[in-house]
C-alpha cells in the first residue's frame, strides 16, 4: 500500500552520490518507509538502477528508476528498459532529468514506453515553456526545475516562485490532470511548504536530504511541512 | 573462484532480449555457472544493470556491466557510476559496445574508472584500426565486432577471418598484455574453434546463446570446441 | 521581396545529397527562384551551411538553415552559431529534423535564440503528441514528418492523412499562430494538393524534387497543384 | 602556394567567437595572410562552416573546417558533409575538438572520410593515451590541449611540458608521420617558442589570437617566435 503514490509527495531522486548508492541507498530507503509509516505523507525514491531490486524487495517504498530508454525488447547493450526496471520493482521512473536530458521525440516514446508496462512517468523540465511542451505528452507527472538552482541550495520555491506559478498556471491550460512537482534548491520544510503553497502538489529533492547529515530528520521537517500545509 | 576471469573465455551479453531480463536472466547466469563446472571453460555473463545484484550473489559466474559512465561520485542522475556496479557484485564491464558507442575521451576515462574501482575492462571496437587504437588505452580486453555482422549468425571467425587476425597482429604491436576476443555472429563451436584458431583469446557472444532454444546446450557446445582447440 | 515566407510555401531541403551540394546547390535555388518568378508561389531552400552565402548572395529566394544550435557566440568549436548563418544570408533555419533531432531544452533554446536574431524557425516533428508538444514552444512554423515515410515516395497527405488532421486540429488548439506544414515522401503535385486540402499550409520536401531528374519540372507541378487548390 | 601546410604551423581556431564571425572571419584572415606573405611562417585558418567559401575564395590562406562528420553524401541533414566542405574550398578539417568530441568510431571514420577526399585530418586529443589512440587512425596532424587549459591563458607548454613532451615521445614511437602540435591557453610568442622546444611543430590556438587586441601583432610575434626557435 506504501508502494502507491499520493501526492502531496516527496520524490528523493539519490544521483550517483556516494550517500545514496549500495548499503547507504538502503539505509536511505528505510528512512524514506519509516517517515512514511510515522506522519502518513508520501516519499518516494529513485536510486540507481543495480539498487533497485534489492530495495524494492526489502523496504516498502515507491521506487522509480532515473532514467529508462525509449527501446523495446532487442539488441540496445547498455540502455535500460522499461520491462526490466518494472520486473525489478520499480513502479515509476523519471524522465529527461536535467542531467540526462532526452530528445523529444524520445521523452515522447518514453512516456508511451512507460504507460506500456506499467511504470508511472516523472518528466523533468526546465522552465515554463518546456513544462507545457512535456504535458503535452500526457506523462503522470512533471517536476520544473531551473537547472541554475540545482544543487545550490538556493530554493526554486522562494528564489523563483513566479517559474513555478507560471508553470502551473500554463501547464493546467493545457493538462489537468498530471501532477506538478518543483525542484531544484530544496533544503528545508519552508521550501517545501512555499512549494505547495505555489500550487504544486510535492516536491523532486536530492542533495537536500540524501547529502543532509541527518536524512531521516529532514524527511520528518519536510512531512511536517506539508501536513502544516495541506 | 570461479569468479574470475581465466582465458580463454566465452562472455554471454544479455543485451537487453526478454530472454535475459529478470527471471530468465538469472536462469541463464545458472546454465553458464553449470557449464563452468561441469567443463572447466571460463564463462561470464553480462546482464543488465538491474539485473546484476541477484545473480552476482545467487550464481557462482563473473558478472560484467554492459556498460559504465566515466564518472566519479557525483550529480550525474541517471548514469551508471562505476562504484555502484562493482558493489552490485559485478567484476568487470563492456565498454563501447557497439550499441553504446562512447567518444574517444570517455572510453579513456571509462578505462581508467574500471581500474580505479577494480573492474576489468573489455572495450568493443570494429575494425582494426580502431582495436589498435583502443588497445593503446591499456584495457584488460578488446572485442573486435565488425557491426554488420552482429546479430547475423554469419561469425566473424569464418566470413571475416582476416578482421580477426588482422587485428591480432596489429594490436600485439602496441600491447602485448591485452586478452583479445573477437564478436559477432558466432553461433556454434566451429566458429568458437576458428576464433580461437585465429589467435583471439575467446568470444563475445549475445543472440547465439541468449536466443537459442536451449542454451546450455550452446554453452555446452562453446566448452567442447574450446576444449578441443586448446 | 521573393526572400520573404508567404504560405502557401513549398521548402525545399537540399539534405546532404550531391545534387544539393556547391554549384548543384546553387542551380536547384535558381529553379526555385525560376519557379517563384513564374509562378508566384513561395518556394525556399535549405541547402547546407557552406552552401548558405553564395545561394544567399546570388539568388533571390528564401534560405533556410538545416539546423543551428542553441549556443550564443563563444567557445563552441564545430556548431553553428544563429548569428554566422544570419549573417551568411539565411532567414529561417529548420530545427530538430528528424536526422538532426534535438533534446527538449535545446529546442526550446534553439527556438529563443532563432526568434532573437531574427531568424524564422521551423521545428520538425515526428506525430501529433509532439507536434502539439513543440507548438507549445511558439516556433514560426512546424512540419510534421513521420519519420518511416522520409525518403519513401509514399507522401505522408495520402499514407496517413490522419496524422496530418489530428495535428492541425491538435496543435490548433494550443496555437493559432503557428504555420503547419507537413513532409514525407511527397514526389507530385497530387500530394502537395493533398497536403493542403488536410489543412497545412504547404510542405517540407527533400529528395521528391532534389533528386528528379528534372527539378524545375516538379517545381512547376508543386506550385500550380497549389494554385489549383488554394 | 600559400594554401599548403608547411610545418611549423599555427593554425587559428576562430571557433563561434563574433570576432571570428562573418566580417570578422575575413578581417582575421587577411591578416593571416599578410602575416604569412611577410614572414614565410604558414598560418591556417578554422573558421565557421558559413564563413569558408568566401574566405577560401578570397583570401590566400589555409583553410580548415572545425568538424566534419563521417558521412558519404545521402539523407543527413544538418550534418557536415566533406565533400561539401572540400567544394566550399577546404584544405582540411579539426576533428575531435574538445567542444565537439566524437565517438571512436566516427573519429576513424571520419579521418578515413577525409582522406579519401582530400582534406587534411587535424584530430584534437587531451592527454597522452588518448593521443597514442588517436595517432594509430593515421591522421595527418594531432593536437593534444589539455581541456582544463583551454581558454584560461595558461599555456600548455609551459603549465604542462610533460603532457607535450610524453605525448610527443609515446606517439612518435606508433606513428613517425604524423604532425604534432599542441594547444590550449596559447597566447604570446614565449608559449609558442617552448611549443616547438618540446617538439611539436607547431600550435593550435583560438582566443589567443581571436580575442587579442591587434590579432595582426600577435601573429607577427607568434611568426617571430618561430622563426627565432627553428
Amino acid at each position: 500500500m506504501l508502494k502507491e503514490i499520493r501526492a502531496p509527495v516527496v520524490i528523493i531522486n539519490f544521483k550517483t552520490y556516494v550517500e545514496g548508492t549500495g548499503k547507504n541507498a538502503i539505509k536511505l530507503a528505510e528512512d524514506a518507509e519509516r517517515t512514511s509509516i510515522e506522519t502518513g505523507v508520501c516519499f518516494a525514491v529513485a536510486p540507481q538502477y543495480v539498487d533497485i531490486p534489492l530495495i524494492a524487495s526489502k523496504v516498502d517504498v515507491p521506487v522509480f528508476a532515473q532514467h529508462i530508454d525509449p527501446i523495446t525488447p532487442g539488441s540496445y547493450t547498455g540502455h535500460v528498459l522499461p520491462e526490466a526496471v518494472k520486473e525489478a520493482g520499480a513502479i515509476g521512473t523519471l524522465i529527461n532529468h536535467s542531467e540526462r536530458r532526452l530528445k523529444l521525440a524520445d521523452i515522447d516514446a518514453a512516456v508511451a514506453r512507460a504507460r506500456q508496462v506499467g511504470l508511472m512517468s516523472l518528466v523533468c523540465t526546465n522552465n515554463t515553456p518546456v513544462s507545457v511542451s512535456a504535458a503535452a505528452l500526457k506523462p503522470d507527472m512533471i517536476a520544473v526545475e531551473p537547472p541554475e538552482l540545482i544543487g545550490t541550495g538556493i530554493s526554486v520555491s522562494k528564489a523563483k516562485p513566479e517559474v513555478v506559478t507560471g508553470t502551473v498556471d500554463s501547464v493546467r491550460k493545457v493538462n489537468k490532470e498530471v501532477i506538478i512537482l518543483c525542484g531544484a534548491g530544496i533544503t528545508d520544510g519552508e521550501d517545501v511548504a512555499a512549494a505547495l503553497k505555489l500550487g504544486t502538489e510535492g516536491v523532486l529533492v536530492a542533495s537536500g536530504i540524501v547529502k543532509a547529515k541527518d536524512p531521516y530528520k529532514v524527511m520528518l521537517e519536510f512531512a511536517q511541512a506539508i501536513l502544516r500545509t495541506k
